[in-house]
């Protein structure tokens, strides 16, 4: 396994690989790997012929209040996961190299990065769509793997990829969840174990929504009363968002008569955790 | 030669040809193509294993009020030049094809697309660092060239190029003029006889910033103020700016005691023509 920091050692490696007909699966990470990242990278292998896993914890992405600082760096037991996996590739820049003095260039989707996430995280998506960007540029992937935990994210690098004309595949795997349900994420790290337990109506709140809407309920202001009143139980959660949206266009849908996406934001403690749920209809 | 209008089916011929070890050398236009374009092409040419050259007038980089509709679109005598020049692609996409329904991502190359011509052209910029970066996804090329007479949009470039990790190598050939002087531009087509005449005056505006520069005058707004006061004797020129800017971050210069971009926007009638001159200090 190789492990590269410099953006164009990366690049020129991938050229000869290219040259010689190597497929190239890339699965973009901030480290802290848990098994949604693993479930990725496992697929990635399978596809290609190298895999490469890029870990930088993204500061353009984070707000000045949020959780840069303190977001988890476990890298060398990031790195064994790695080893475990066979990746081929590790590419370990860090934040000079990859916002070196001057920089100023931003990839922006416009409209998809206005709506659900963003409210709470201005500037986020604009730091997730620019970085991509870039990593898409260095890695110039076949393939590139995303998980569906992150859906306004993996909506928002669809559509980057299709305006922007990258020659890469989106791949998005489903979201990989402990037993009870809670959607596996470096930042349930932070819960205390209270916080943990409750977290448990997120997925239950999603789950909610699927029976509603397989009994009938087509409503989605109804769906969405009732998945906020279940969670508010829980004494120590604060809902930023229960939405029900188009897949694509991230747009609230009132009635449910099509494929919807119900996605949520909730704060437990300092901590804000997402989860959303993709329904088929009819 | 071949002529291509659908992105993906470009991006494959290029992958093919990048198996195959062969070099791209990338000249982006809007047609009307003239001298300073064909020496952007000789240069792919020399350069490079194949030359690819795409037409297309791009909507996004004009405002409402600007000449898309009647920016000129001699598209049999631009492909006829092409041949001549033995250029290998023409790519010649359609609006459609470029900016489809729902897109909606933008590059934007924060700073520097507020400055000189950005102030009359609101969204200029941004549309050019978007298609261009669109066009090299599409053709992903060893070298791409562009004309030093849109020195902004150079300098763009070249940032958007690094920030984004872009793995091309930027070529910035010099200005070709007329005998008067005149700078090559497409958009030289809207001048009538008068105009055509007085528009001499900005390339000896920008001789007389040498000349001044040469003889150890350091105080830019000094040279400016006799670069208007030439312009201004012209009967039909409305200056839009005037400056004398750091050649990289476009900034103004105060005092000229290292290498500086002289460059200027000037109206004749509704035509709006730019120029410049790198001048080199010490």
């Amino acid at each position: 396994m190789k492990v590269i920091r410099d953006p164009l050692k990366l690049t020129r490696l991938i050229q000869g690989l290219k040259r010689k007909g190597k497929s190239i699966g890339f699965v973009p990470t901030m480290g802290a790997l848990h098994p949604g990242h693993l479930s990725l990278i496992n697929q990635a292998k399978k596809d290609n012929d190298c895999a490469v896993v890029s870990i930088f914890v993204n500061p353009a992405q984070f707000g000045p209040q949020e959780d840069l600082s303190r977001y988890p760096r476990p890298l060398k037991n990031d790195l064994l996961l790695c080893r475990k996996q066979s990746v081929n590739v590790v590419f370990l820049p860090d934040s000079k190299i990859m916002y070196p003095e001057g920089f100023s260039t931003f990839v922006n989707v416009e409209g998809l990065s206005g709506l659900l996430c963003a409210a709470a995280r201005p500037g986020h998506f604009r730091g997730v769509a620019t970085v991509v960007a870039k990593l898409l540029n260095i890695v110039s992937p076949d393939v590139l793997y995303l998980g569906q935990k992150d859906a306004q994210q993996s909506v928002i690098i669809a559509r980057m990829v299709k305006d922007l004309n990258f020659a890469v595949k989106l791949k998005v795997l489903p979201t990989v969840r402990q037993k009870d349900g809670l959607a596996l994420s470096s930042r349930n790290a932070y819960l205390n174990k209270i916080q943990r337990l409750e977290a448990q109506v997120l997925f239950k709140a999603l789950g909610l929504a699927r029976t509603l809407i397989d009994c009938g309920q087509s409503d989605a202001a109804r769906i969405i009363a009732k998945m906020k009143e279940l969670i508010s139980r829980k004494k120590q959660a604060k809902i930023d968002y229960v939405a029900i949206v188009d897949p694509e266009r991230l747009q609230p849908l009132k009635k449910i008569n099509r494929d919807c996406l119900v996605c949520l934001a909730v704060k437990f403690g300092k901590t804000r955790l997402i989860d959303n749920l993709r329904i088929t209809c009819g």
